[in-house]
């Protein structure tokens, strides 16, 4: 028996190569699979099965992918009613994968067709020797139950049930392989570490200790950070089998007036993949920007209309080429062509720019002292934003820009800020679609601004939420 | 809390990242230590603890190189006396990173100055998440304590009381992380599997089931695998510390002219790092054949004299500069050239070569069953050898021949046979060098000649040992 | 103006990329065009015009890739009678690109249809600058007459006529940009320099040198070196206009058994890419042996039967991709898949092997001087025979074997020499498909023997040709 | 005979391999040799001759580095007195290689000490087949004598004379070879075709067109485009002999703190090579900004002071170790690090910051067409200024804004502009050194200007020049 660990940075997703000899299964692949084949060709091992723990909110699966390259037969939940092809999995159905046993048990509650794989290596031993518990149990957290509108509660106590009747009872020995890390927004506060085993999580992990059913439902169902609004889509386009990549166009290179004219059509974003200084520096106006670091694909899946053609902005082809691929990752499929020569050809047409000023923390701090009338919007999460902010911020999480921004006086100089100054730069963009003329971002955000020793002469306090708005003149 | 492995094919090692949340240690680093300092900048950690579980005999450590390029502090056992700079732990000890308390605990047997370091994860608990336990504890084995001449005894005893008074106290939920995986000769049977749990170990590991001491002792010294030759020397240097490989030069190009006359001096071998059926079709006299693949660095350790300068062909400059690499991982750091142009540039100047007949399964079936005199001299480890074999065959370990040559009848073909061609060339290449001129390799080796069917044909029997040989005629 | 050439070894052709500012022409493009697409690229310019000087005989032109690629437009001789979209040229026709004015040439002899395309650099001077003359006039040789069975002398007049009455009536300073260079077979003796100029050619190329008509077209259909196979095919292809490329599949890899079973069908041959010693060693009877070195592309179009799939033997996946790529380059297409794991994976199934005997000069020598009964074979072309052979050796060259075969005597030793023992390994490989079965390689060829001073011993002298050969006993 | 060029863009150099059949000589070598290395290898030759034409003013050679990695010989003009081991060679002088003679033609004018390489392929025929002639004669330029203070007259007539009596004496078929193409400041309009014959030139050449001398003498040495500031140490350079490359460390990554630190240091100085955008949206207060497109190299000789050390400021580690090669082929060898993290992890510390607005074309054209006083300052070279500018603006070349911005009217706005926006942003990034506040750069510069349709409202006229500036107001 043999497990190899995949980990996708951004959507924090693990997935999983568990092998006998020659054969093997990939548990809940990603969509870009020819991670999963270059690394079974390196172990002398064939793809025979592809097992799938749930429907994936967050991101679109490989299973129909991995199944054309390879032949190997898809195996998910019954109770899923995938549309494809595949082996209808539910409670008690084995799975015999060489020597190893591989045992369905339904754990409802992230998803109502959850299922967990526990195996058993009938070579070393009867008891279960690992469980691959998708979304159930995370190090350190839980699986969130509250993506289903109006059924969080129902969710959640299933959630329980499928905890401490079923995981719960596994040995403490039993090593513990789920599919998020640290990053991941499945869950509250998932571990940095990737593995665990049942002994240690019913010890030290916080979701596990709450013992009361009653209690257990209300802490999961009660100020959760906010669903990327993907999470709906990519469980719709999982059960119906997402669109074959082999299939799908790469990005075309479009000249500054192509890209202008296509824009122009309906039905057409750009969006702006390049850092916060050079977006700030010239840009498209009206483009989005993500920049193509860690928490791009959550975020462009969050924010981003579903349904329209996208055109990107990079430094470089190559740049263009693997944001497209993320993008594929949350489902969005329709990226249409890319600036080429970036935004240096396009001003080398005399074409309008937009610009957003970068302030440092010195100049936040005068800005925010000055006589100039501001409102410091903080676009972290909540949570963040609770632990530590600067007085009289308002908090609204840079997604929820996107209607929240009427409440805000546009008279007013726009502060954005959030931990470093990449999301606020997305949450600037946001403001300068709608509008907003005079937007600032805060670069280095309140790390900067924390690093810079101001935190002191800005007590942090806490802050009423939007509508309410106060506002700093 | 964050832990990635890394894994060396080959001699079958772990090491591991143990990360906080800006620093990390490195666990039993292997020589060429940039994959560190990727992946830690990968993580936006940096490097501060290496941490050496014991005195690595199998492979030459990266501590000296990694603390060179990095300014972190080498943690060694104490007892180990290392020459030089370094923090001695022992029983006890405690090392801080960040939120983790790293404890020393004691596990002699498999070396004399073995220790294990056993993590807590303050953040998340006062009971120990893992332990980093070298080669103490495999999954599925345990550590051979048979490495000292004479001292074999002693250390199994010492063995035994490490993992049942040491390790087994551990709680079950607690993780395994090993310095080696299946293919190293540091264990006898050692899991596909990298990391284990303590409670699936305690309830499924074959050498912890016995739980008579005695017992225990006797079945590790008895009837273990052969230890390569420079078991004892890698431990030696790791002790003194060894060259920084930056000051190492890489290796050459030589003309065939230089080659030949460099291969003439004193203190020198050929090492041919090629496939089995190019080493046949033409190679320099008296050149050792060991292929670049799987087992390269161990048989290299295992045969070639040490202190001698080395000599590569190789089809390509890349692959004479990685095998450089390999070899500095078992200590032989003196690769002086290779040969520019390999074999094809050496025959273009008219100069001698010798060859090996390379036998497919049916041409070997022919050869064994017909007239001319033969010995079949299986080159594999005694257990394969005796789990199945060619009736009649003798067994000799290909790196044995280096001396039980002399027992073999010069007159007769020898047939060198392993379980698919790649170490009998090896042997043939020991062969050839002693002055044998009618050596055969059986491409495909057993594998193929079961795989034609042949086994019915020849049952498998035992066969007696050298030097008492059953010769073919 | 800015002039870019591209060289592909092997087939020896130079293509040209004749650039203005912003937009340039590509001149008798390879089928791999990408080459051109990045080039124009980093230039920031954009292609837009396809220059066919001829039908080319000995590779495949990528003017229909590169017009699907860039939508550029392909020019033609109009007597080529292309069957694909195109602009026909004609004497006196004029190309504009930006500044330059590309003038239309007819030049036939190496073809019927030739042209050749006269640059003048208006923004120069209305002098021409230089002269893309295909395959009419090299450096230091000229276009060969006579690849059209029957027509050679006719050819060969229009080949004067081409030169003396039209490209020598360029200026001295004009630049001769040819569509090939050292090693090609469309001339007999080209230059090792890539350009050359009028004047230069006018004084020192010997065939120009000939100003007798008669003479001129007797040495020119005279002891022409002999015209690989696929020289027709070529041609027809490129009237037709060839398959493109990115609707060819890539080579499949194959299981030992299913690689056995697809050779086991009718119209399948295996081609073996690896250098003499491993194909030495061991190879799957039957199969072709060209390794992947200078000439593979043209030996391959030489010997391979057209129409016929393709089955590869490889050292590696990525050496099976790219010998189809260069497979493609002389029009075969049908490369169906490689053997996957190699003549290693092979064996281990147990299947049969062939092998060659891969001698020594040393080895050789003794050979020739024994006593068995033994054929020199030298499989070179006649004029390398010709100027230095050994001493009773017959010369076939290695494609002519095909046929000639018949003559040599099954029950002697078959002693295959050329320069250095790769192509002879081609000989040995046509030689067991047609059942001898005592074939030997000479390792080094007639270059290790004369550089192991053996040259002396077998003086050199005329050797009749096939059929009235001469047999060593 | 063998002839293979190698271009190095942005110092627009062209250096040669020049092969017999084993070995080559290679020409005005660049200082990263290891590509010559390649090719010969490639080539299967070996480089013995080492060629220098003049000490380069305008890049550090190659030639100790070349000679260093193998063996072969330096041959450098007598007169040029270099300190290090050479063949100093004179008019007159032959050197053989192989069958090639080279013979040595003295060619003073561009600097005092110049000649030419003369190549006869005596395997051809006895004239000469090519002439490697430096910077004496340029396809449709020849090379500037004005950069020795005081003794421009004086070259110019040593080049005539060089170009007449010795070059033009070669006959029309001799091939032009010369050191440098399109982009070069060792002339004043180099051709982009990179290489010509003599033929061409003597009759299109516009420099050789004059056939007075004193015509000749006063064209080469009036309105000579100006000289950067390096072209006089990388002569003294070449003459002593560079520091061996390999003998250089790699620029080291500082945290913020470290390069703060560093920066603080007597003799630092920051270098940021991002493009405009980037360096426009945030940027360390100071720094110059040189973006690492076409001409980095030859601005960063020209405005960094020499003698100090230079941190770099860069997207990616990458690129600040391509960076560190550039700056070497100038001379700059003392890059001491790069910011790790780049711009963001010196805002994430809170550290200052500074800005330059980027302007669209419509934003320019409202500011030059608005209320705010403003100085419209063009830094283009004096050349293109005249061809074309706008109306009012000034003409300050970008480097000599380092002394003439004192000229300049710190209370109104500095809009710099160029071409296209990068050059601009260095001169924004001098002004801002200079403690100018109010400096905005023009995105897409001129070119975008007259894209957009501009140039019609702002008619083109003369306009003085520094100091006697008009002003916008």
């Amino acid at each position: 028996m043999f497990v190899q660990q995949f980990f996708v940075r951004g959507i924090a997703h693990s997935s999983y190569l568990l092998g006998g000899g020659d054969t093997c299964a990939i548990v809940d692949p990603q969509r870009d699979v020819q991670i999963y084949i270059d690394a079974a060709e390196e172990m002398g091992m064939r793809i025979t099965h592809i097992l799938e723990t749930h429907l994936h909110a967050d991101f679109v699966s490989g299973h129909l992918d991995l199944e054309e390259e390879t032949g190997a037969r898809i195996f998910a939940p019954k109770s899923a009613r995938c549309a494809f092809r595949h082996v209808g999995v539910s409670e008690g159905d084995r799975i015999r994968v060489e020597d190893m046993t591989i045992s369905v048990v339904e754990t409802p509650g992230h998803t109502p067709e959850h299922v967990s794989y526990v195996v058993t290596d009938e070579g070393r031993g009867k008891e279960p020797v690992a469980v691959f518990c998708g979304d159930t149990l995370f190090v350190g957290d839980v699986g969130r139950p509250d993506l289903f509108p109006g059924r969080a509660e129902e969710l959640a106590e299933k959630l329980f049930h499928s905890l401490h009747a079923k995981l719960m009872k596994l040995p403490d020995f039993c090593e513990v392989y789920p599919a998020h890390g640290a990053g991941s927004l499945c869950g509250r506060a998932l571990g940095a570490k990737r593995t665990s085993t049942i002994g240690y999580e019913r010890r030290f992990n916080a979701a596990l200790a709450i013992s009361d059913r009653t209690t257990f439902i209300r802490s999961l169902t009660t100020n959760m950070p906010a669903a990327p609004d993907h999470f709906g889509r990519c469980s719709t386009i999982n059960r119906k089998g997402p669109t074959l990549t082999h299939t799908l166009p790469g990005p075309a290179p479009l000249s500054p007036a192509q890209f202008g004219a296509r824009l122009r059509r309906k039905g057409t974003v750009a969006l702006d993949i390049r850092q916060y200084d050079a977006f700030g520096g010239q840009h498209v106006p009206g483009s989005y920007n993500i920049d193509s670091g860690g928490n791009f694909a959550t975020f462009a899946g969050w924010v981003l209309p579903p349904g329209k053609d996208i055109l990107l902005v990079s430094n470089t082809d190559e740049e263009a080429a693997e944001a497209s691929q993320m993008l594929r990752r949350v489902g969005l499929d329709r990226v249409a062509g890319y600036l080429d020569g970036g935004t240096f050809a396009w001003a080398k047409e005399g074409l309008p720019t937009a610009h957003v000023p970068q302030l440092s923390t010195d100049e936040f701090h005068r800005l925010i002292n000055g006589t100039r009338p501001v409102i410091v919007c903080d676009v972290r999460a909540r949570g963040e934003f609770e632990a530590r902010h600067i007085k009289g911020a308002i908090n609204v999480p840079a997604p929820d820009l996107r209607t929240k921004y009427r409440a805000l006086d546009r008279k007013k100089t726009i502060a954005v800020v959030c931990s470093t100054g990449h999301r606020s730069s997305l949450a600037a963009s946001l403001l300068k679609q709608r509008g907003f003329e005079d937007v600032v971002n805060i670069a280095g955000g309140m790390t900067g601004y924390a690093a810079a020793g101001y935190a002191g002469e800005c007590p942090m306090c806490a802050a009423p939420h939007m509508p309410a708005m106060s506002r700093m003149a």
